[in-house]
């Protein structure tokens, strides 16, 4: 990007290519012949015609899948916004890295790569072939007092995000799953999405790892006041990402808007990385369809988002782990759709009669 | 069974075990201990819980799956109420056998056996390795006018269930998904839910394969004349099953109480399986607890099947094909669970630090 003007810069310069509707009708066609009634197999045909209109084919492949997780520390966790302390950023990167977390189990299951991003861990680590080190900051300021970042930092975020989902699709990737890790994270997702949309930091913060009423109190408060001292402009994202987001959340708007730039479907996790996936509409409207809502979490301010983005999940597991775990129990489901499509017979194949008419 | 009362006759004579509470705590105190805050992976935390349960085991397992699809012919067939004709049974059946159907592709994916029971359909079928040729009759009579079956071939059907999940068992067997075919089988089941609920014709009925609204009024009418004529006790769970049943139903009843009895979890998949589900808590309660829910159906009786037997369905998939489709697709799930279980570090073993105090 050479001399870019803002507009280019709150764009990211990213074309996203727009969505194949021959391929999304070749596969209706397909589902109209297998031998079941017709859309009996409801969001698996769905998932089937949406994926074939992301990758632009009309037999779509998830035979490569990476989950890819963003992690950074939150200069808002010293208001006691979190049940776990901020040490434990650091300690379960290191997990997901020895593969001991539930990500890296939901991953091993579904045979797809594990990813981990840095972009802001409050701790030095040490090089590992599984992560990317783009930190940019031990962690962001506290944004009840002001930015949580500089706008250079965000910018260095979002094109980091962008770098990572170039260097993965290099290697071969259809399908992706987005998560995160960050102690303070659901705090600045809540007042990001308070920021986009206008609704009050109750409607949707909620307990994170687990806060007790007290905890969820103060979070509110916490939010309200950091509201207050930026004031985000809500039709600027840039500025509200700047103000009170965090360095992972950016990190995974730009993951997501490369993502969507190489014809790679999307899969949505929880509370977070769908305020990344707003985000990155609010950016950049053309990604919206590279999206695919996987699980409802518990967390309330989700069910906001999927509504704003128009998104239906696939299943209500109550999980509220983050790292990409609901997303990643939804390859499961993409891989059904397209077996479905490749390995059922047809009515002609099978010598089975049609509906009477 | 020699010479039993009618009383051992309605239970069927089997023992169904107490499940084992130790193994479900020794569960919940692992989950306690691995890397993740306590409670956040839902309802993969319970499968995990209740399949420890089920089995008596501390660390359940999920290795060997099978599906078996109950398939059978119906007399009230004739009646209009489905939107596919008859033949379609025999001609599915030969495409489960073949490979070809959606039960197929998703048991492959799940990597669990697809076996078939011939439990009354009405054409004669060869030999395979992967059916049990158990027909009662050629189909059942037209309901409409009088009982669907005799009491007797009721019981042969219930015994010939028992005797497939027997033979099943006893090739190793961890977790079961139930699956049926039949034309005309989404009007019994409606019929029997009506029966057994007391709830009327059109509360519980749907479009089964698709019918249009003029169908589904027909169907709506057919049930109610059959209930009238038939006058079914709903505290007899043995006559509901005679008069207004199906021999698929009545076989996967006996498959369903055979299961719990081997301590083999059950993955009821959408309306008619969970008919049969029903039916088997109403000849012996001590069923209950070996059933899981798996997907919510598009069939408005499907909903009242779980509300009564106090299930909560794990997704909805807008699924309408039944066969044991959506219930394949949990095994999916219950796999993440056990893995979780045996896979995930501990706080102890990672080194990260728990909740603050």
């Amino acid at each position: 990007m050479n001399t870019p003007d803002k507009n280019d810069l709150e764009r990211l310069d990213i074309h996203i290519p727009p969505i194949d509707e021959a391929a999304r009708q070749a596969v209706e066609v397909r589902h109209g012949q297998l031998t079941k009634p017709p859309g009996s197999l409801g969001q698996l045909e769905r998932l089937a015609v949406e994926l074939a209109g992301i990758q632009g084919r009309d037999r779509p492949s998830v035979q490569r899948k990476a989950v890819i997780v963003a992690a950074a520390d939150h200069g808002v966790a010293t208001e006691g916004t979190s049940a776990y302390p901020q040490e434990v950023t650091t300690q379960m990167v290191l997990n997901f890295l020895h593969g001991g977390a539930a990500i890296n189990v939901l991953a091993r299951q579904a045979d797809a790569r594990v990813v981990v991003a840095d972009m802001g861990v409050a701790s030095d680590l040490d090089a590992h072939p599984s992560l990317y080190r783009r930190k940019v900051a031990y962690g962001t300021q506290n944004m009840r007092y002001g930015p949580a970042m500089t706008e250079a930092q965000a910018r260095q975020a979002l094109r980091a995000g962008l770098e990572i989902i170039e260097t993965e699709a290099r290697q071969g990737l259809d399908v992706l799953a987005v998560g995160e890790m960050g102690i303070g994270n659901t705090t600045a997702s809540a007042a990001i999405v308070a920021a986009l949309t206008g609704l009050a930091p109750e409607a949707v913060t909620g307990r994170g790892t687990g806060v007790d009423d007290q905890g969820l109190q103060r979070k509110i408060e916490v939010i309200a006041e950091a509201l207050a001292v930026n004031q985000p402009d809500p039709q600027q994202p840039l500025e509200v990402l700047t103000k009170v987001g965090g360095l992972e959340i950016a990190g995974l708007v730009g993951i997501i808007l490369g993502a969507a730039a190489s014809r790679v479907a999307i899969l949505i996790d929880g509370f977070i990385a769908s305020t990344a996936a707003l985000l990155a509409v609010a950016f950049n409207p053309a990604v919206k369809p590279y999206l695919l809502a996987t699980h409802q979490s518990v967390e309330i301010g989700h069910r906001v988002i999927l509504n704003e983005l128009g998104l239906k999940p696939l299943f209500d597991l109550g999980l509220r782990l983050g790292e990409g775990s609901g997303a990643a129990l939804a390859f499961h489901l993409l891989e059904a759709a397209v077996r479905i499509l490749n390995e059922m017979a047809t009515f002609a194949e099978a010598g089975v009669s049609g509906k009477k008419t």
